[in-house]
């Protein structure tokens, strides 16, 4: 990796143009930077001719995020190998990748800047009626379709290998499972909420416990190549479709880290319009919305999980009387535990979500987080009795209906 | 490893002369070649003028012990590293090693034909005093200085990328976890024992469930270097010292596996008094020693693994509350859970133990093996209720006593 640098705007134009098949040879290209500048660059290079444009990610080498964890520019190649295969499971529901460099670190790939990132459509109230169905084909094909049930065994612990990605896991290991339980310095608090945290949240001997227990879960079971980050920022979407990007993360890890994502991502918005401007009515409804999706991903995911397992899974695993039910219900309750660590460490931890820092005021920017907390901590908790995504839905409600008395 | 060959007598001879510092310039070599010839050449050279000796083990190259499993030399490998290591952790509990050929794929080690190899003792009715105390030092040693308790996430990574040992890990997948379950061509049944099968074991829908779920995680939790094939067969003991050898199915797994088959191979042995001539008195004293032993295990295990976690652990471990509690009582639960799959499997499935086929009346020997099998389904199936190995122990009497009677 010798040749590494970081490109600027015009090596990044020029390129492209030495990649074949994506730009005509009279394009008249344009390019912007639109990262955030601190782990990757991003630009935008457009076809002022044809509105044809491209998206180059290129990582920056060494980041330091927290002063423990150098991020190596090897991410890209996990994102890339990642990609490549959710790409085949999925029948498209990634970026379409032009190219992979491993020198430069870049991968060269779909704009879909046409779409939206879901977090924001969720903050603006949008409804995608076909997300359920879509997010859960994404998730039961990568995770079935890559775990022991379906592959040989060789092969999966080749992969496995092939993605071992500590520095990337460091970072979850930290922000997602150690630091939001205790008065860390990578913690990012709100004023207003740190009295909760100190009178009650970090004295929670049990959460804190149940935790580290999901932690080590997430640190040793090697179930499914999983992607290792869908939040809803890691989602674009419209009407029609969704595109899942930014596997950087990817790793054989526990299945239901990922479907925990998307539903904890799902409770940080429900959780958000407590402390927004809107109608009572609007607040029922979208809310209404929220879970109805949630029990929706779960199910659909259940029944297509299901059927690839009746249809592909290997002859000595259809053979055993009760083992899919029990394999579900671990996943079910590994899945609302995970997710429970995700809605939390957004609330305390280094990394927020705009749904939550959107709210303005303080105060009420804090009565959301603790009412998500109050969800994040029952997903915990309570996960090990779940025989339902119905089970969770009730849990969730009770806890609005105390919120709103 | 293109020079390999597999070496004469006469070649191995000359292969030791070349090593440094084993034997002295005038040395009178004479060797034997005592391997059982199906995996590995295993040369015991010996010299006439000062009674030195050493071992060379060499690994057949593409062995194959079923249709499905070629065996590559790469064994040798994985051996090797994990006796480095287990060496270090518990100050040579395990045979020394002289020279690492990866070429040759030969092990050069220590010769300790002059130990016992401890099924045979427990066979002819041998005590052991110190084996808890040896055995826990060992488990307790290599279980947590390879966790993520102990070592720093990333290189605890590496080490699990590092020992991805996908051939001898699928030995133990379909022989002890699902061949033993249903009438797979790979078993080995005394024709004695085949009605029980027939018309009770193989129809227990719910063990074969709770297997496939040990099974799993075998597969799937990398939590500690394990070595993979603990069992009485593999300790080398006399009343001072144990030396753990044959270490090729090393790889990171659940740390429940290799207390499991300790436990599980006392198990055996204690079940094959049944079909001896030995008087009660005796068959019920040997069987308290038996009993004494394993709770014995486990409690010294449990004293010490305690002692380096409060001594060694990452401090954000041990700052959780109650966490140090509930690790081992799922370790406690998954050992046993584990040595009843290793129990039941060496009655059924390919491989056997003296212990029980021993017994040369067939009938008699079925009459064991039924008692080994009550013993090891009640380890899989009520394992998660266990808090102590008492607990356990009780469960043994109980299944005793109702054989007895």
């Amino acid at each position: 990796m010798g040749n590494y640098k970081p490109l600027t705007k015009r090596e990044a134009i020029e390129y492209v143009k030495q990649v074949q098949g994506i730009f005509s040879d009279n394009a008249d290209l344009e390019c912007e930077e639109i990262g955030d500048g601190n782990l990757n660059l991003v630009f935008h290079i457009c076809d002022k001719n044809s509105d044809q444009s491209i998206i180059i990610k290129q990582a920056l080498d060494h980041v330091r995020i927290v002063e423990s964890w150098p991020l190596t520019k090897e991410r890209v190649r996990f994102e890339y190998k990642a990609m490549d295969i959710q790409d085949k499971l999925t029948n498209g529901m990634v970026p379409k990748v032009y190219k992979f460099d491993e020198e430069l670190a870049l991968i060269v790939m779909e704009d879909l800047s046409d779409m939206t990132v879901m977090r924001k459509g969720l903050i603006a109230g949008e409804k995608y009626p076909h997300f359920a169905d879509q997010i859960s084909t994404f998730l039961s094909k990568t995770i079935f379709y890559t775990s022991d049930l379906y592959l040989d065994p060789k092969e999966k612990k080749e992969k496995v290998k092939e993605f071992i990605n500590p520095e990337l896991c460091k970072i979850t290991e930290d922000l997602v499972f150690t630091d939001p339980y205790y008065d860390a310095e990578t913690n990012n608090i709100n004023p207003e909420l740190r009295p909760y945290l100190e009178n009650e949240f970090w004295k929670k001997a049990e959460l804190h416990k149940e935790v580290t227990i999901l932690k080590e879960k997430f640190m040793t079971k090697a179930q499914s190549l999983i992607h290792g980050d869908l939040h809803t920022g890691s989602i674009f979407i419209n009407q029609e479709a969704i595109k899942v990007f930014d596997a950087e993360f990817a790793f054989y890890g526990p299945s239901g880290f990922d479907i925990g994502a998307v539903i904890g991502n799902l409770i940080l918005n429900y959780a958000s319009w407590t402390g927004k401007k809107v109608s009572r009515e609007f607040k029922n409804d979208y809310r209404n919305y929220l879970l109805e999706t949630i029990k929706n991903i779960w199910n659909e995911f259940e029944m297509k999980f299901r059927s690839f397992w009746d249809k592909h899974a290997h002859e000595v695993i259809k053979a055993v009387d009760g083992y899919q039910d029990a394999y579900l219900t671990q996943l079910l309750q590994d899945s609302i535990g995970m997710g429970g660590c995700k809605t939390m460490r957004r609330c305390i931890g280094l990394a927020h979500v705009e749904d939550l820092d959107g709210i303005e005021d303080l105060k009420k920017r804090a009565e959301a987080q603790i009412f998500a907390l109050k969800i994040g901590e029952a997903m915990v908790i309570r996960r090990k009795k779940l025989n339902s995504i119905e089970d969770f839905i009730k849990i969730v409600q009770k806890i609005t209906n105390q919120e709103d008395a």
